[in-house]
């Protein structure tokens, strides 16, 4: 699948380019991922190739009440799909790959290029849509050169995360070197001391004109806590501990899921696995060789009852206190083979994701109260962010030494310190490019240059099956609705004879006020929907419009006077 | 109003409960604050005598979707009220003193003992209830000793906090000594030296039958942030700034509010106050000499114009990003004022409260989007919590020496936490008392006891001028609405005629899919309801309540099958 061509036919269909433009002339757009953090996206136009970065979902927020989550907008690319050279995934992060399955086939099934462990998520989140059509996935490794198109080649290297393979990518266009460093952290010896930058220096060697930067930690002051400290406190714990141990923390952080499994084997302890990505994402891990647990390490959840409390640790999903996660099942009691016991130790070893916050305390609250000893990384550290805080992206940029920088995941202010942290480091205010999702920048060889042109990057919604149908208008409705509910208002009149009741109006509210017990504001709302209609015209024909309009006046008025509360009110004439 | 008596009718009135239990015995309830963070309200009972400390409001949640705040239920203390002695308040934060205006009538308007910028504070709340009783506030200096009732003396002491005359109280019962230590941090010198610690030494030495210590932050390590720290490094910031400093900071943090006005003064700027209740507060905290202000310091904020940008300090309500305060209003470019220029430099000096995460950033972005440069304390200490973590407390509970101690204010687990702290400080397990809003304890001279009695504790919510008229079900179906949406589906039959339908079902939808959009499901709905009408059984009368049920089951059913979204279905049955 690595195709190449002896001539490159730039000269000749690039006429019409060569008029408008000198230069050659990259074409580059964020999709998504630079006004958030989560939906990854990128794209490169030359001529006629795209090479896509990445196509990750995002997490729905309060704004999107009920959505499922968010995938980034392919209206651009869509029509385009016959140009579509490659698709280069660089971590198996959903924020990375999650939106594959609904954007694969729109944009023609193009070639994807990826390590073998993404391969394997993503081809495993492929089973939920058994619509999908064949993947045709190249397995890249970390220092493989792989020639995309006749313009684009990409040369991947591996960058430090929290899942292992992942790769950062240097695009050589024809107007120079662009590398992106997917999301990255820097490892850190039990000294302090950073390790593997070798091959950062090698990749600044080869003259880089842009690069694409991870902005998520710009915002935190120093450097990353080095896993061997999240090792030793664990086992610390894990050591003094008397009963089971219960480590929650994310399935997809498998660089940490891995370590703990060698702690277990350290310290004599059987490990069982809970939940089903926790299941799915180790067998892949063991798999590929990422995993390497000796004979009898792990046992399946119906055999823990014949280990001894002290023998065993359990590695479960649910550490953000996800509703259908296993930590909520264990907590609940409405897990088949684990209920809480008092010895039991429970590890989190996650950071809590904004937004998180209740549901983590939640869990904390009703493990502590079955007695169950606790740890979270408020008091002790056994848990490292996968993304470099400020001075380790300043390493990565002195290293790399880059002509522009792009900060991308992240909103804009950490995208804005990461800039201010680009201008510490040397490289001009005026090269540090902050660009917004669906902003079209144009790269020569020594430009960069954010032009007006734009491609759509509004909000893709996913909502049970439905992909885009959830639009604003709905988001808004539900908003509204959840924060004063709704009253709905049905008359039925006459139509002969101008609008006259047929009978006594229905009344029905939700997430209002009880309306069975304030008898008040509902005789209230009868009288007034009575006078109303009463004083209707009758010498002309009803108009059910106008009337609709003088119930949501009227009767909302009547209500704020009452609560100070503005329900939506929905008025529905019947006609008879 | 200090009430003094001279015989002690314990043992004339006492007789009933002499029987029932041989020694004196307090009960103690807490209403709220002790498995949230706020609403704080307690009381003790003493036979016919009764004290209450706090009563605070709760901010809404994410499962109280619409409502304004919560208030502590007080529906054991209101048949009581003529037995209430006293009313004391710890400080003027709302989670102490927010729910005053809505229970103080129902509480039979009890005398309240406060210190004096908490009572001017509660005084100038009260102009929002113009109807509410004038209260009856004594106000009690630190170190002031007052005689409340015949069984009840409370000596109040000072402990730092983030508001002046914040005051523990040492309440004196017939069974001992108990401490309510209030929301309290250590203050530490520059060479991080913990300071006034005597006064708590003290106390200690009075014998302390039981503490009440705060456990909002005790999940974290270590001991407080020096604020000379704080007030170093905001320096630092300000002196760099060479436009105008804008500084958000919570209007109620009036110590920190205080330090920025003297830096202030020190480097030569003016200071204009924008948001009502930043005005109102400083106002209130000059009239008691707790701001010092120079004359010529405050300027109006219809004066600044006339300054020039280096010479002025903003201080600004709005640092969680909250929707209508002053700095949302500049952001958003609605202050009549202050437009943000691009050498602003915008300080927020708070914590995010979580939950506010995405304001807080969507007001960072804002700025930074408009060029002012910002500083929040990710990268710089330029705040310190009023609330004393871990080695604080741990300081506290031996200079004190309690012999019981109940870890409030705050969930489960990190009242938890802090019991684990107390037990490293040599309280046994036993008499660190985790106890749940309502439950009872009954405390003897020696002992400490929940017992099985409880009092009402549950929600008692304000929405606009409701007050608990917001229940469960008002709430579940907000959330099932912010969730799904809904569909009201009004089928118009004929009575007589066991059900024909009279004219085509009107559907209407809110928040699930923009049907107007999707006719295929429209139309599948109205094919349903046809179907589903015309077999019902013509030889019978209709029973409305069946065929709602009907639909219900059957309009749900198709409506998952084809979206995989279950949308609140609403079935109305107009017969004619």
């Amino acid at each position: 699948m690595i195709r190449k061509t002896s001539a490159r036919p730039r000269e000749i269909r690039g006429v019409k380019k060569i008029m408008e433009k000198a230069e050659p002339t990259v074409y580059f757009a964020p999709l998504g991922g630079l006004e958030e953090v989560g939906r990854n996206m990128m794209f490169f136009e030359y001529q006629n190739e795209i090479v896509i970065i990445d196509a990750g979902l995002q997490f729905p927020e309060e704004e999107t009440p009920g959505i499922d989550y968010i995938i980034p907008n392919i209206a651009y690319l869509e029509p385009k799909k016959q140009n579509i050279q490659g698709l280069i995934l660089t971590h198996a992060h959903y924020d990375h790959i999650g939106a594959l399955p609904h954007l694969l086939q729109k944009l023609g099934n193009p070639p994807i290029y990826a390590t073998s462990i993404t391969k394997a998520i993503v081809l495993k989140r492929q089973d939920d849509f058994p619509n999908s059509p064949k993947l045709n996935i190249q397995v890249v490794k970390n220092g493989d050169k792989v020639q995309l198109s006749n313009f684009f080649e990409a040369q991947f290297f591996g960058v430090p995360h929290t899942i292992p393979e992942t790769a950062g990518v240097v695009l050589k266009t024809p107007i120079g070197n662009i590398v992106h460093f997917a999301d990255f952290r820097i490892d850190y010896n039990e000294e302090d001391r950073p390790q593997g930058l070798e091959e950062f220096e090698k990749i600044g060697k080869m003259g880089i004109h842009t690069l694409m930067i991870d902005s998520t930690n710009a915002e935190e002051a120093g450097h990353s806590l080095s896993e061997k400290v999240v090792e030793k406190n664990l086992e610390a714990i894990f050591r003094k501990a008397e009963g089971r141990i219960i480590v929650a923390t994310f399935a997809s952080l498998l660089t940490r899921i891995a370590e703990i499994i060698k702690i277990a084997e350290k310290i004599g302890r059987k490990v069982a696995l809970s939940g089903f990505t926790m299941k799915t994402n180790v067998q892949i891990a063991q798999n590929l060789g990422y995993i390497k647990a000796k004979e009898g390490t792990l046992v399946a959840l119906e055999e823990i009852h014949k280990f001894r409390d002290d023998k065993l640790l359990i590695l479960s999903t649910g550490a953000q206190g996800e509703p259908n996660a296993s930590l909520m099942r264990i907590v609940n009691g409405e897990h088949r083979q684990i209920k809480i016991k008092p010895s039991d130790v429970v590890v989190l070893s996650s950071s809590v994701i904004p937004g998180n916050e209740r549901s983590v305390q939640v869990v904390k609250d009703n493990l502590s109260r079955q007695g169950a000893i606790v740890y979270h990384s408020n008091l002790i550290d056994i848990h490292a962010s996968g993304h470099a805080p400020k001075d380790d992206l300043q390493l990565v940029m002195k290293l790399i030494k880059p002509k522009f920088i792009v900060p991308v995941h992240g909103y804009y202010f950490m995208r804005a310190a990461n800039a201010q942290s680009a201008r510490e480091v040397g490289i001009p205010k005026e090269n540090s490019i902050l660009m917004d999702n669906g902003q079209v920048a144009a790269l020569t060889k020594s430009g960069f240059r954010v032009t007006e042109r734009e491609v759509p990057a509004y909000y893709v919604m996913v909502d049970g099956l439905g992909v885009g149908d959830v639009e604003e208008v709905v988001l808004r409705d539900r908003r509204a609705l959840s924060a004063e509910g709704m009253v709905v208002i049905i008359v039925t009149v006459d139509r002969d004879k101008g609008g006259r009741l047929l009978k006594s109006p229905d009344i029905i509210s939700r997430g209002f006020i009880y309306l069975k017990e304030n008898q008040e504001i509902l005789e209230g709302i009868r009288k007034r929907l009575h006078g109303l209609i009463s004083r209707l015209p009758n010498y002309q024909p009803l108009e059910p419009d106008y009337l609709k309009n003088l119930i949501r006046d009227q009767i909302g008025q009547f209500l704020y006077n009452k609560t100070k509360r503005r329900p939506m009110i929905l008025p529905v004439v019947i006609e008879i």
